[in-house]
């Protein structure tokens, strides 16, 4: 059979496919995004389950003069391949390559940059307002899955949505799991939904019997009416909606196109807000998908006959070393709660969940929520720990200061993903946190140089009885053991790793390189005492003032932002002391908008690997050897 | 007649009433708050509103065993007074007095602090599900407006209220405004509710028919089971609640004490969440409130015959000298747009919105949808422009990170209330927003020395084309002449104010103080120039290179945190350009809980006032006199 994918290199080459046609180009789609993932990684559950949403989506609407807007982005491969880059696919998150959420530096069909959830509804009813008011008549059209809704944004959106009533189409794709499993009461809603065709089937029967009323008299007429009237406005599926000014259509087959270009079709046909459910299957035509989707959602690479990982090499990670020392924690401590939002998988606390599970609260994609019912928790006497990643906390960023910092609630965070994000481009960086959880009230800012000390640092953090948080990057471990025994580390004192005569000051899993660095530069006459900094606040002032004599040299060193960093908080002290007679470097990560690449990719872009450190310390050092403070100032 | 109030020492009390002296009660109440809030400004219409709400809590909960938790917390006047600080009452919103808010330092019947909106939901679901954990079986108890309901964070929870079905009882205040005005489809959805007592009736009345049914066979009477089943299911109001898991009471008269002592006593007896929909009157008691509640919001000072402000001699404030440049603003180019986040009168839009209403969008206390939206517009070409004060743009970090900055685009923050905040407290304090806006890339940073320059500063943010904010304090203007025409500021450059030989750079509002406290310090042989910032970033790097020679002292102003903020963004220019022999003062504030009192007191008390400026800047040249860098460092 010739391969019909060769013959679309854009959206309209799809209306001269046959049903047929399409058929068979859904499964050369599904084998081109199975191929590519299973060797790159990627988001293979979610972007199988939209392969023909997607392509009725691009026969029914004409992209890009139609606006089409995914939420998270983590379901547009076929946007992707349909939109002129199936030939460039194989570079899927690699350096240089296709990214894995929508870009619109690749293509015009890429309308809104987008890695969080939730945000779509939001920026397609802008889009809507500005077209109505540029007095053009393209379509708007948002694509969201459902567990995209527990989100506050999009919940925020709607209300807007309905109350502007603008022409704007939202997609609700009903895919029976958000990211990690289906959480609350919305997602019950929208399981009812799907349902709702019995409530149809209900209505009509009634309907036709209440036909029949009028013979029996007035009353009964009238109430019939009622009645009628009352079975309109509230059986039909989607009455939620309908009460928000939305108009509802569903539930669609979602792997059906034929279906689902219809319900777009008559989407267009409206003057208002309209909402299209589909249902679809995570995974779709991929069995081991299908089975565990929440282990598909984002992976590395995999066997395409078995779905098993391929580097099963990889050892413990920071985020199993996290998730077994919930575990320990959890034993030794019964008031010792973990919260995550909608990452039970990610942050390593399936186990947990598994073997704790009254102890474990999955709140969906809803992280401000997640740390004010924390909040709360503490309030009464509990040890909440908020699991969440760095660049997923940002949510909450009021949240953690308004309802944590404030109060002074002893609630531990624990942040994943800290430092440079592989694969995942620029919306996963979690490089703002130390920065911004400086500027929280009673805060302990925590990081590890490996994952025992992560034990230790969660353990800590629970017992200062203040706001902690400890942030850990997306890496394998270092390998090291681990303590049998948990220990409470002095508050605010660092670890120092090597002497030396000048200081080197890293933060969490920098101290390693630092090491490595130091040893190096040893070698070229520099020579650096390496600290482990371990808290970022309180920070250990004794060490560092010990280091900051006349002439000497302090470098900081933490794989997040420079601006306002752990660098910018020795800064500080060393200001507030009065020490000017030292020369300082703070190396870190500048706030700007990353590449995507593998860590280590991005580090030495950056200059953060061991060679960029060395290079970095050795030209500062150049510029005027150690000792020179005050020699090179320019007027 | 006795007066009944000061019978009142603590909420048992109450139970010790009769009717009639609990509706006297209410008016002395009423009539304590009036005066007071008359004398010391503060929460007048949702106060007056929340009276008899507030008895019938107390009489019917036993706080502080059961916990109340206040959503937002601007109508618990009622609550202080009767929780044993009425005598007390007249030190409201003053220093070292009543704090406006709930606030757990000053009683235990006070739960949660707060001052954010739509937080109670989740809070009260931590408390809920810890008093389960210990087996304690305490009253938990939510109250949340309407308007609170339209944020992410309140909706959220509502998610996770409906999945655990804790026990936990959700007083619904539905006061016909959230803060400003109605908004939204939500609002819409609760105005349904309050009306659907009709639909009740048409039920009764439906039923009672569907009775006389069975009587013409099997097919009806089937049919007229599964209907009543619908009915049963679907036309009770809070049929949204029911579906996500909530049980629904009410309308309930918000003014009747009995009929909400009632309700509450029903709540009581359920087992898991229940909803109460009480219908309040903002402004109960007062007309001028009833009339105009968004003008009894949140007030200064008023005379109690007629409402009127006392300080009629203000002038022009921050507020609405950013008001007036909207309006000329969006005259001169159509594209530009107002976004308010239920604020639309607190941030000065008010004649906006009613001059140019279709250019003006409220969404309702939504912040992080506000920006998402903006981004939305930005994309297609139009030039919104979101105010929302320091504190509350908290709420959208990431919304400003994610959806604004990561893609450049054109979107301009109005920052009101920015700096310490007077009267409101700890949790309005606009403090961190100079420190967060700098951890964003491509944002433009910027702050007006006065009114004047506001206007320049809003037009020259939506010319640049790039993510700008403008940050501003809760003040009357300076009173200096405004510019006719509006000028594009030259992106990144200062004003020199004063020339010297070292150099103070001001930020926004402290440009005025900072000069004064120079020529007093000139007075003592400190030569300072002084120069108003404009931006934070990009910073002017000629002028603050200009005065780095060796020996020099550069001293940083602003009235923001100084961990991560403008001081730390010269100190970090400076350490990069290897710029190490000169001396450096970072003044600012501290990340800390502020004390409430008016500005002029937080300042004087942070040593942000004048003396306090030249106090800090006077001991630092003292402890090493000017030129004396590197002379005094300790090892």
């Amino acid at each position: 059979m010739a391969n019909v994918l060769d013959r679309v290199r854009q959206p309209a080459d799809l209306r001269r496919l046959s049903p047929e046609e399409l058929s068979t180009l859904a499964m050369e789609i599904r084998t081109l995004i199975l191929e590519t993932v299973s060797r790159n990684g990627g988001h293979l559950a979610s972007n199988l389950g939209a392969v023909e949403l997607t392509l009725a989506l691009h026969l029914a609407f004409d992209s890009p003069r139609d606006k089409i807007v995914w939420d998270v982005g983590h379901q547009c491969y076929t946007h992707k391949i349909l939109t002129g880059r199936k030939d460039r696919f194989g570079s899927l998150r690699r350096r240089g390559g296709i990214l894995g959420f929508p870009c619109r530096e690749e293509s015009p069909h890429d309308v809104f940059n987008t890695g969080h959830a939730s945000t779509a509804l939001s920026a397609a009813l802008g889009l809507a307002v500005a077209r109505d008011k540029a007095g053009e008549n393209h379509h708007v059209v948002a694509v969201v899955g459902d567990g995209s809704l527990t989100g506050g944004v999009a919940l925020e959106a709607l209300n807007q949505v309905g109350h502007l009533r603008k022409r704007l189409i939202i997609v609700l794709n009903f895919n029976e799991m958000s990211i990690s499993l289906n959480v609350g009461a919305w997602s019950k809603y929208f399981s009812y939904l799907v349902s709702g065709h019995r409530y149809i089937r209900m209505k009509d029967q009634a309907k036709s019997i209440l036909r029949k009323v009028p013979r029996l008299g007035d009353p009964i007429i009238k109430a019939g009416r009622a009645m009628e009237e009352l079975v309109k406005k509230t059986l039909f599926p989607g009455y939620v909606f309908k009460e928000l000014g939305i108009r509802y259509i569903g539930p669609v087959h979602g792997h059906n196109v034929q279906s689902l270009v219809d319900a777009f079709e008559a989407a267009k046909a409206g003057d208002g807000p309209v909402l299209i459910q589909c249902v679809t299957q995570k995974g779709k035509g991929f069995q081991p998908a299908r089975t565990h989707p929440e282990k598909f959602h984002g992976l590395g690479p995999f066997k395409v006959a078995t779905g098993e990982p391929l580097q099963k090499d990889w050892g413990p990670s920071f985020s199993s070393a996290f998730g077994a020392a919930m575990i320990k924690i959890a034993r030794k401590d019964e008031r010792v709660l973990a919260i995550s939002a909608a990452m039970g998988e990610g942050t390593g606390l399936r186990e947990f969940s598994e073997k704790l599970p009254d102890r474990f609260f999955d709140v969906g994609i809803a992280e401000q929520h997640a740390v004010t019912f924390a909040a709360g928790l503490a309030l009464a006497g509990l040890k909440p720990v908020v699991a969440i990643y760095s660049t997923f906390l940002q949510r909450a960023y009021d949240q953690v200061y308004h309802d944590v910092a404030l109060m002074d609630l002893p609630v531990v965070f624990a942040l994943d993903r800290a430092g440079v994000v592989p694969d995942d481009g620029p919306t996963h960086q979690g490089v703002n946190d130390l920065a911004y959880m400086r500027q929280m009230p009673n805060m302990i800012v925590m990081a590890p140089k490996d994952e025992n000390e992560l034990q230790h640092m969660i353990w800590s953090g629970l017992a200062y009885g203040h706001p902690a948080s400890v942030r850990f990057p997306k890496a394998k471990g270092l390998g090291v053991p681990m303590d049998e025994e948990l220990r409470v580390l002095p508050l605010g004192r660092s670890e120092l790793l090597k002497d030396g005569r000048d200081l080197l000051f890293a933060v969490g899993a920098m101290a390693a390189p630092a090491l490595e660095a130091a040893r190096e530069l040893e070698k070229e006459g520099i020579s650096l005492a390496v600290a482990n900094a371990r808290f970022v606040q309180p920070l250990d002032r004794e060490l560092i003032l010990r280091f900051a004599a006349p002439g000497r040299t302090i470098v900081t060193l933490e794989e997040g932002i420079v601006e306002g960093g752990a660098g910018s908080a020795v800064r500080g002290l060393l200001d507030r002391e009065g020490r000017f007679d030292i020369r300082f470097l703070a190396l870190g990560l500048p706030v700007a908008v990353y590449p995507m690449g593998k860590s280590d990719e991005i580090r030495a872009g950056l200059g953060l690997d061991v060679a960029g450190i060395v290079r970095s310390i050795r030209e500062f050092y150049g510029a005027a050897p150690a000792g020179g403070a005050g020699e090179r100032a320019r007027g």
